[in-house]
């Protein structure tokens, strides 16, 4: 999407410069744009550990150009291992992490070590084409949601929690796939931005990203998005999500639960947007076999912003005392789910209709 | 209730200086004891709207020491008529404030401007020690359900959102007095503290007056109370209230209704300890009925706390040109509360039970 009228993708690579690759440093944001040069696959698994580059799809992205810088240094069956090691140790939990490796693995350990770094850079490319063509996919299916409450110029609102924008993936996103594409057709779009405290990934990094491309947007208080549907401001609600189970039921950042809740209550739409990779078909009940990430205690704590002097600083919120408890991520049941947006079409939340659209996958 | 050992009212008189009132500065807390001093209407209209005092009881009481002091510059019929207004205009959506004011107006204006100073504060004395009782009250009632739910040493986990405690109220507090009560009785209570986002009253003052009193508690996001009730954290929740409906519809800090609507959905019981001058019997529906107070923008887009350094300071946590929008309270419909905890007992959540048990002010 673009920053400021330009197009970017999260990760590219600059041929012009050892074909290194480029980042945007999501710890920066929204206070500095940053794009970091990453010239070795110890430098990318920084990025990765240090989470410059977040976001599961793009986390994926990552590594494969990790793999292709290693391969760079030394195309040995050695350092391939090595790469991929490294690479999966940065962040145990990432699924798209392993997937992408291992496609990796699988394409460049049947090779000769002259031929492995042309073809790992074709793979990473290839990784990150999909990515693009799986997140269009999800924003023209979402897109008919938009248009269908788009009558005229009236205003559309879309509420949204965390950030599933174009900067968690390589371009477009998966929430926000479908407003970027009713933005850029014309649409009248507004989007609530909730701050989704603890981490601020809402007002943080989806009002940033939102702001770059032109789509306007209000930030709000976590606490506010129920009232707001309560006096019919919201017209949909679209969030992304970490993992689905096979039965529709969505693990998403905290909280993402409570808005479920009061778009029920107040017969809003509530819709899931998601690349099929996050759907676990090994899973069924979200509630007993998603084990949910508990985070530090700073995270809820402490807040980190941009003083009057400009500096970037860190505060403390609660008195020095008091204990913190920092869930990550909170399970929405499939009842509660109007519907998952996903690159194959719309789909009910529900072991049926999950399964019809991906009858392979669902086995 | 004490601080570190001693003990403190919400708002008191110091009659060796010129009758001036007291409070503590709550915009301070937790950071620092700051004890102003108000010599004037006009500073306790400020210190109302600035939200040094806040709480609807204890808003209510300062209203009345500010009629007081208004009556010590000129005991005229134009400055109380003056001083209602001025007052009456500092906070929109609380009810305490307006009902403070009509009893001190209707018990001045009769007086001769000579007899008005010392009845206003001899009415001032009279609502806060009333409000001391009631606070009492609610917190014998509200232990109740507490200790319903304590066998044992089994820990109670009752989850409150923003601050009802001593300090929004002259003291005791409404939603923390059952607990102070079930603490100081041996009972093994744990608070869920939802820092209540934006202007963080829960992290801010709840935690902070909690431990001084050395009540166990833990601070949580706002977005975490639902994913508590899902996996069985949370036996009991107790809100207050900044306006009751005859219907039993309360207005509370905005994301009140999101832990309701989560209540509903787990069997927690959600309870509302009031002040029975927080019902408005003029009202029926919360929803159509009770304006909602927005608030400035900033309180979304920055953030006050300690910083590394010791310093207070606060930092943009929004990119500088994304708005916010800042409703300061929501309505929850009584359909969600399973009851209220009043002064005069437990009480159902419908215009029949509250008529029933105070039929004089029902009408």
């Amino acid at each position: 999407m673009k920053i400021d009228g330009t197009p970017f993708r999260a990760i590219w690579v600059d041929e012009t410069d050892h074909w290194s690759v480029r980042i945007i440093d999501q710890t920066k944001l929204p206070w500095a744009l940053d794009l970091p040069r990453l010239s070795s696959m110890e430098e990318v698994a920084h990025a990765i550990r240090a989470m410059l580059v977040r976001g599961a799809p793009l986390v994926g992205a990552a590594a494969s150009y990790g793999v292709a810088l290693a391969m760079r240094a030394a195309a040995s069956d050695a350092n391939l291992a090595h790469a991929g090691r490294q690479l999966g140790a940065t962040r145990p939990t990432a699924i798209n992490l392993r997937w992408a490796l291992a496609r990796c693995q699988e394409k460049l350990a049947p090779l000769k070590p002259g031929a492995r770094v042309a073809a790992a850079y074709a793979q990473a490319a290839e990784i990150c084409d999909e990515d693009v063509a799986t997140n269009k996919a999800i924003g023209k299916h979402g897109l008919d949601l938009i248009e269908a409450r788009a009558t005229g110029s009236r205003r559309v609102n879309i509420l949204t929690h965390c950030n599933a924008g174009w900067i968690a993936t390589v371009d477009w996103g998966t929430a926000l796939a479908p407003i970027y594409m009713a933005h850029d057709k014309g649409i009248n779009v507004h989007v609530w931005v909730e701050e989704t405290r603890p981490r601020n990934q809402g007002a943080s990094l989806t009002a940033w990203e939102l702001g770059k491309h032109g789509v306007p947007h209000t930030v709000i208080a976590d606490n506010a998005g129920g009232h707001l549907m309560q006096r019919g401001e919201v017209d949909l609600v679209i969030v992304g999500t970490d993992r689905v189970t096979r039965s529709g039921d969505v693990a998403n950042k905290i909280g993402t639960y409570l808005k479920a809740l009061a778009a029920r209550d107040n017969g809003v739409p509530f819709w899931v947007a998601l690349p099929s990779s996050t759907i676990d078909w090994a899973i069924s009940d979200g509630l007993s076999d998603i084990p949910i990430e508990e985070r530090a205690q700073t995270e809820v704590t402490t807040m980190t912003g941009r003083a009057l002097d400009g500096s970037i600083a860190t505060i403390r919120i609660v008195p020095k005392d008091s204990p913190a408890a920092n869930p990550a991520f909170d399970v929405t049941p499939a009842r509660l789910i109007s519907g998952l947006i996903t690159e194959r079409g719309l789909c009910a939340a529900n072991e049926f209709a999950l399964s019809a659209l991906f009858s392979k996958e669902a086995k």
